[in-house]
């Protein structure tokens, strides 16, 4: 099969061998599958991940309950025997592997192989095309899972790219006053667009009144600029990763007694409700989209900081 | 008066003129005040400060409601107009001065000026040795307050010292599964012989199992070690302050979705009901005690890492 392979460097392989799924899985066709910043991050060494890359998609179960059904795939593999698996946290279980992210070959391929049970049907009302943000969508609802936000709160929403664009629309349902902080013109009107509002990092006072912000920036800027904007007792939802370490004063997080909650991957089922609904825009993300063939062009594509969803097209629905 | 004066160095002043109290403070004979971590980093520069060291205290109030009755007083003089105090948190009040700390001459002294609301009446109850120990205690109860603790958390406090104490101590009140974590065996000898677990840091096992970890080391180590020790989706309380920047890695925040959540000071009828039921004993903690005039020595022992809390007596109750 074709598959977009992370090696020492980054190739399209043309005759890969189809994954041979585990007891617990099931071979998965790609249908689209979408590029990430992790898969950005990943090409540059984070993790240290070898193989297919890709964990957003949408495809066609080749057997299960779901055989012959349009599915998306939960990203974790856990082991469900360990005592974390056991305390009702899968995602953080110490043996998984993780789609396209560790030791785990991923979506940017003809065939996937995913364990059963991480699977979820997409209903007929949501395209291909808007399923594929499943994922990306559920680590923004993940936001909500953690953190009680109240409609009178003061969120900003740090970044104007992908994950930023979805976080404020989902943080829009709960609360009237989100304001999406970025740098770039275009992405900010495209917010705007969908009724969000929007300003320019440079245009925000500096001062410390939100109660909450999401920092979606990517940077390791990103941290120090939520400090300056959170009020005291606030809270600061980090969905950035960044390899290395980073340098910061910690004693504002005591003294103003803020809290900093990490949050990563979300759940599908309010994901899924949000798209069939309609309540989640995602059609103005969609920049660009390549063929399969031209993978390892799609993700060079979406390293352009104008750019803000790359697609993958596998195979025609 | 006397009073312990933190300028260009430490020194003791014997005809300081007594302060005069603003419109809505009252002046108060001080008894008893206790040196704390804080105390000591402001010596070495911290935040700036320059005046009467002190905050942690127990005196008579000279006039006000509570005239001639045994006080102890919330540190942070908040201007109570602004939209921080209006928004239920003067403790955090951008405009506030805080005793011995921030603008404000403090406690190691014959007489403060204390606002007549931050003045708490020490129940007939409590002895004033141990009443002093009200400040520290309500900075512990403060993490109950903030994080929803069961009984069945697996509770880790790092670092045996003075504070340290006292966060198990309260702790070990809503949770029977604290465990103190030094590196200090006399002090952790102590902490046993008040009923509570305990173990060299060398000896914990190097595994992720914590569900809540309280940083009471005052060392830039502290969090380091709260993440290797914190299970994915737990808590790490963050008491520690240190001046300038400290380097980590950011992105397992975010992987194993860990809470950080900074603690600062505390409630005092809290802290004031433990000491009067006898809940808390905090009699092991007083290593030793000077005279005001001893001050500057009262604070040179107080490095000593071996050396718990130093009193510092002012005058006869």
């Amino acid at each position: 099969m074709r598959a977009v392979v992370l090696g020492d460097s980054l190739e399209l392989q043309s005759e890969r061998p189809t994954p041979t799924p585990l007891a617990d899985e099931v071979l998965v066709r790609v249908l689209v599958a979408g590029v990430c910043e992790t898969d950005l991050q990943l090409v540059k060494g984070y993790m240290g991940f070898r193989g297919v890359l890709g964990h957003e998609f949408v495809g066609v179960a080749e057997s299960g309950p779901l055989a012959g059904r349009r599915v998306v795939g939960e990203i974790n593999c856990a082991c469900w025997r360990c005592e974390t698996c056991k305390g009702g946290r899968p995602s953080h279980c110490p043996n998984r592997t993780v789609l396209g992210i560790l030791n785990h070959d991923g979506a940017f391929a003809d065939v996937i192989a995913v364990p059963q049970r991480n699977l979820h049907a997409v209903p007929d009302a949501i395209p291909t095309d808007h399923a594929v943000f499943t994922e990306p969508l559920a680590a923004a609802f993940q936001i909500l899972e953690q953190v009680a936000i109240r409609t009178t709160d003061r969120v900003v929403v740090l970044g104007d790219g992908r994950l930023g664009n979805l976080c404020a629309q989902v943080l829009a349902s709960v609360s009237s006053r989100v304001l999406v902080v970025g740098k770039h013109p275009e992405k900010l009107a495209m917010l705007a667009g969908l009724g969000l509002a929007t300003a320019v990092l440079a245009d925000v006072p500096a001062e410390r009144w939100a109660d909450v912000v999401v920092d979606c920036t990517g940077s390791e800027t990103g941290l120090p600029t939520s400090l300056s904007l959170v009020r005291p007792r606030g809270t600061i939802v980090l969905k950035t990763t960044i390899a290395g370490t980073q340098t910061l004063a910690w004693a504002p997080f005591v003294i103003d007694e803020v809290t900093l909650v990490g949050s990563r991957c979300g759940p599908f089922d309010r994901a899924l409700t949000a798209l069939a609904a309609g309540r989640v825009d995602v059609r103005p993300l969609i920049s660009t989209r390549y063929d399969l063939s031209s993978g390892v062009a799609a993700l060079a594509t979406a390293r352009d900081k104008s750019v803000l969803k790359v697609l993958i097209d596998v195979e025609q629905s």
